[in-house]
């Protein structure tokens, strides 16, 4: 393929497939799924998500609620805390759909309410180890002194509890994760013949987010608030466990297209990832052993990662048929300005490259790398 | 002013004044002034350019070169190797405007050379410590080499070498940088009597990339090649040295607007920066000495630089009237995810926000938050 510019390629298979384990896993568990848009931004990926029966999204921010709200989504969470400069969208939105409003303040809560025309639902946000916004579930004050403030507007509906486990992309497996596939056989060969599994790092952030909101939420059902639904959302633990236990919903969205931070994470494996941005060659330097591609930081993002000693911003693959090659052994994103991505490799292969060739960049972030390419794509059919 | 979402803001006055001084320079120093359009990306401020004089243009896609094309600019410089694969829209380019070319290998000038169907001319890129793209002069078969395959080529016109010193990027002078009104007081002051002045670290670099572009272009002179013109590019150097000696032409960008970056290399005064993003408060906490904006790494890119021993991607200033407040002390966008900003604070001012209130981020790098917001912007008017 030759391409004039950074184009975003998306396997198609891989995405359903995604899709479907994820809504499979939460169908299992009894949970409902409510994945995150913002990753795709897509109506055409939507609406694999709806093939699959979701019929309840998150987004992150007002104006995404309205793009997919006017596709026929009817029931959107907006997943960052509520601004209450954004009322008239706010009621724009809830008087069309059921629509989700999120808050970790008193303040927050009686800004807005009173300037509601419509219901609303809300969730309260507890902060359980990420320590970017949400109420400390240690904090019993401030969390009832929210509950009141939402009990006193007519317009505003108490949902439950929300958080994002965020602390999770911290996490770094070293360690390959088993193939689905290889579940039951693992299982069985497992030593002593024990059905127990061990239990990876996400495996106990899970359960520990998990017992936090549900010791939060029967905090406030004892102090007469009545019973709240949990809510969780990061990729990573969400894709590492087995089941989904002790929550009523789960918001994952990174692991539609998965990407190399996800992939060192041990959220997924290599051929689960959906995405890459493609990129044309336009400078070689064998001596240095480095190819530049026209594909940079406003098409990558500048994520990075540390990855054998070096900072990245992306790994290497060879678009093959409608598909990715495995990832190319020591080559990687080194540098990246506005429009250059400097790629460092083994100086045989920038030998055998032209000036106007195709490589597959796997971008350290893929929700970053879509929102810079402004959501547009070329998805494979076959 | 109450906002919905992050937004780019522009104290016009600063633009006009960045864009004179620097017109000015290459005025006084007889080059031709082509600057780098890819940092604004706007028509509007484009015009602002075509106010002072400007006729000439540099960009960083063929895409932008189309954009601006269309607006009427005539003679545009794509300053990023060239890409065999954009050949239909160089002739689309070539056919109605001056269009220059850039490259750094015959490799890339034998693909592109035969499809040509309109005249273009061509720069070819000279590495002279960047290490990024473009020809290494101390090779000198390899540009000899370059030199001739465009000569082979009847619709190509070797017009120059061209330079980006971006290694000035590294710079960090952790002084202030004199006022340029304090200029000629500072002049008469300085020790002994002396008029030389102290030598930056960015006036080295300027002055060693010219050194190695004249000797580059009078090697090729005397090897027969004819006399070749000579542009630099980088906004560091380009502000910081008080004229442009032994070049033909320069093409800064970054300094329309300049940003956190160029103030931490010493490019610009505080006041000089012209571009903040606005930002909604959405969450604090102040026992954290916290506050959260919307306004993520979608909106300012990750784009990040040490400072007093962290790692930041902003810092932070009070929108005054139509302007900014001075930067605010032990006050920096500490995180990014997609949407949230972290931002570091002293308790009292945390204490002081509401939600809803709005702040002024200065970016780290500004051609890469106008990308992220795509070029939309509120201008002050004066």
């Amino acid at each position: 393929m030759k391409i004039e510019k950074p184009t975003l390629y998306i396997i198609k298979e891989r995405v359903v497939d995604n899709i479907r384990h994820m809504a499979h896993k939460a169908e299992k568990s009894g949970v409902t799924f409510r994945p995150h848009f913002k990753t795709h931004q897509s109506i055409e990926i939507g609406r694999l998500f709806g093939q699959e029966g979701v019929r309840a999204i998150t987004v992150s921010s007002p104006q995404m609620a309205e793009k997919f709200a006017s596709e026929g989504w009817r029931d959107i969470t907006i997943a960052v805390p509520l601004n209450p400069n954004c009322v008239d969208t706010y009621n724009q939105l809830a008087d069309a759909i059921t629509l989700n409003l999120l808050t970790d303040s008193a303040e927050a809560v009686n800004l807005i309410g009173p300037r509601l025309s419509s219901p609303a639902m809300i969730w309260i946000e507890i902060d359980t180890g990420q320590h970017r916004t949400g109420i400390d579930p240690s904090g019993k004050d401030k969390l009832i002194a929210t509950v009141e403030a939402i009990q006193q507007q007519p317009l505003l509906m108490l949902k439950g509890l929300l958080t994002h486990a965020g602390q999770s992309y911290q996490v770094r497996e070293g360690t390959p994760v088993r193939r689905r596939s290889d579940d039951s056989k693992t299982d069985g060969k497992s030593s002593g013949g024990s059905a127990k599994k061990d239990k990876s790092t996400l495996d106990f952030i899970y359960q520990s987010t998990a017992s936090t909101m549900q010791k939060t939420a029967s905090m406030l059902q004892e102090a007469g608030y009545g019973k709240l639904e949990i809510s969780i959302g990061d990729t990573p633990t969400c894709s590492r466990v087995e089941e989904f236990y002790a929550v009523n919903e789960v918001r994952p969205g990174n692991f539609v297209f998965f990407d190399l931070m996800q992939y060192h994470i041990g959220s997924c494996k290599e051929e689960n990832i959906a995405l890459a941005v493609l990129c044309p060659i336009i400078s070689k330097s064998p001596e240095r052993g480095e190819i530049v591609v026209h594909g940079g930081a406003v098409h990558l993002s500048k994520e990075s990662l540390e990855w054998k000693g070096h900072t990245i911003h992306g790994q290497v693959a060879e678009l093959e048929g409608s598909s990715f090659s495995t990832l190319l052994t020591d080559t990687y994103v080194k540098d990246l300005s506005q429009e250059h991505g400097v790629i460092k490799a083994p100086r045989h292969w920038v030998e055998g490259k032209q000036i106007g060739d195709t490589i597959a960049v796997i971008p350290v972030h893929s929700c970053l790398a879509v929102d810079a390419l402004g959501a547009q794509y070329i998805m494979n059919t076959g």
